[in-house]
């Protein structure tokens, strides 16, 4: 049902189509060499308009497993788009050497424009701090794997919680599933931007709101955690007095549930000790795994290649 | 005929053998299956001094369409240039990590000294403004896709034909079939350069010159529209007073043939309105599309892997 | 006996280990179609957090010879280390999209500290002047296959014995086998470090030390040059008194054997003339098709696909 649509924003795509994504993508890590040929002849065009390396070998790597192939550009450095083409006109051309696009680019809307004059698939890897929709998908995909359902858990969301397009996403994803109890965890200036505090009250969606991880870290079935950057603080008095209680450590953990699970989008910086790794519930760099396997299972829906699935 | 051979300049071929190349590519656009594993084992680098993705892209499309694989580099800061190496050395290198070499370089005439040391076929994808015989090859199979023939044609080409490296490949190729006419549109600045003028003369081609779009469209079976660069003349007033001749509006094209066929080699910055894209006589963007299946041809030919080929 | 194990330094194989390559480098070269397939749904990720072509292409070319894929950065400023990720964090997240890492880095003992975090094989493929033990296996093969073994040779290493890493692995390597002997042809500034002379001495190799390579260019059966940079001499004076030492000529040849093999590590700028290329004894392009097969071998062993070995 998804053949030859385009993901923009992870709310072009119902519920019940984000289920089978997720399905499919079960069935890939369960028997992955069933997969491994059903891209065979299909090209993937990687328009990295801005560098992101992990998505971009995320999305190459999901798409070699399938059995497909790859062309693209890194950097908008190799672009055309230094010799003053627009962004459409790159597309129109791009189609013709592609069965599916991916892009990133710096810009917000950059892929909502792009859609528009795609005749291929086009999967957005990134529009500015708008949409990451497979990121989301790879939240979930996590979640799922890890704590068997995406409904009834509850859910600490912490670090910068104004900026973070990947929390606002994943509150929105998590949010359409029942039971969810979300605890927003992050320093006053780096709250939940209104909208989304408008989206959950609207959406009756139960939800707390904390500044120190310490005091809510025991009631979590996940965490989630995010970067808080120096620069996007007010003042240098409350990064410093702040700062230290968005950055989990061992010491921390001894606090938290035996089955947590703890996410991050990466890159880390320092908001995750590195001693936290060996933790058997630190699941950040299994989640950039499942972020192949979800990418597998999307470039398959869209190409219409997904024979394999149960569906 | 042509397995092995090298190609630098568009007259490297015969007309028999591009004509050959021209029939390959309409084999392969009719039943592009029967020719997606002829290059299985077969390795495509592509050596790209300077940037130019439309060209790279179409190439590894290409390729990878042929069953090929590709490797290479896409600016020259990826070189071993940057180590002081000389160009015939990195071809020498690279010839033995590869079965064909695709080379764009900043330099006029570096495809010539490149191929003297080169032990695998060398296409040249660019060298400075000096040769682009595959964009040629793709102007070519576009008229034959849209017009149904390559002779008897009316032909304008508008806007920069002096500087304008395809205009000339394009004349010298097309002048090779019979019945064609040239109408040459460009400001006086920006006319057909010396040797230009003497090959039509000399191989008593038939053409007209004109300073105007508009007094001459209705006249034509194809319209091949290039750049008018800003800095290309000599004053200001003039780049002012001459611009809009030499920019495409469906208004002016209200005069056009209903079969007329507009080609441009792209990038288009502003020659060609955008609103001309939704008439079917807009070509330019399936002239992309075009550009990878002949290549695919070249490709096939010059590996001498064409075996599915009919001739 | 070699599946799953990283390779940082030569010696971190065994001598039987590495003639295991060696073997199998041989019948790469004899039959390569026996090996075209053996890593189909594999794929080899080349983290090249500063640009070498040469060694990027050559491991490319051999995965793909292989049937493998290949996804990767070519230099740094693709990477997320510009997002302030650590080193290790980047090899724990492509560990999950690739089944073997080629790195390299220009930071010493990068390659060791990445290892410890990889759960794929890594091969380090150059960090900083220390280590680049794929250079090392080339040579080792180039000396094989135009030698016909690995002992009992008189082995000039001429140029740059100070900063040349790739020349302190080959003594190395080839002082492991029995009779051979070293002919060490440099300025005195440029002599080998004490800790090599040290490992010669120690190890009862046999060696002389030379400022001129006319003296003994008839004696060798091995010729390894090496690049001596302006910049290495202490002062202007000698660098012209002594370059022209350093420089390989056709004159300077006509003294030496009739089946001397000259070597080069590769890129040359000037200290090997260009007249010498055409000599039959000039096998440092051979070399770079050696670099190939040898990796081809290496990338196979670490896989735990060499079925079609003897072994």
């Amino acid at each position: 049902m998804l053949t030859q649509k385009h993901l923009i924003d992870i709310f072009d795509f119902s519920t019940e189509e984000v289920d089978s994504i997720l399905h499919l993508s079960q069935l890939m890590i369960k028997s992955p060499s069933d997969f491994s040929t059903i891209c065979n002849g299909k090209i993937m065009g990687t328009l990295f308009f801005e560098p992101s390396t992990r998505t971009r070998l995320s999305f190459e790597s999901a798409m070699l497993r399938l059995g497909g192939q790859v062309l693209g550009f890194s950097d908008s450095s190799n672009s055309s788009a230094t010799k003053g083409e627009t962004l459409v006109d790159t597309i129109q051309t791009v189609c013709h050497y592609t069965d599916l696009i991916v892009m990133r680019h710096p810009n917000e809307g950059s892929a909502t424009l792009a859609k528009t004059k795609a005749s291929v698939p086009l999967i957005n890897a990134g529009d500015g701090g708008h949409h990451h929709p497979t990121q989301t998908l790879t939240d979930l995909l996590t979640i799922q794997q890890t704590k068997g359902h995406l409904d009834g858990l509850t859910i600490g969301l912490c670090g910068d919680l104004k900026f973070g397009r990947t929390v606002h996403s994943l509150i929105r994803a998590m949010g359409r599933y029942p039971g969810n109890h979300f605890i927003l965890i992050s320093p006053r200036e780096l709250q939940l931007p209104d909208y989304m505090m408008h989206f959950l009250n609207s959406q009756g969606i139960s939800y707390e709101v904390h500044e120190e991880l310490e005091a809510v870290i025991d009631q979590l079935d996940v965490l989630y955690m995010t970067r808080v950057q120096r620069e996007r603080f007010f003042n240098e008095a409350d990064y410093v007095r702040l700062k230290d209680h968005y950055i989990l450590t061992a010491d921390k953990l001894t606090q938290a549930k035996e089955d947590l699970a703890i996410l991050h989008p990466l890159p880390r910086v320092n908001e995750i000790s590195v001693e936290v790794d060996d933790d058997p519930r630190a699941k950040y760099f299994d989640q950039a795994g499942y972020g192949v396997f979800v990418r597998m299972a999307l470039i398959a829906k869209v190409l219409g290649v997904d024979s394999n699935d149960a569906h």
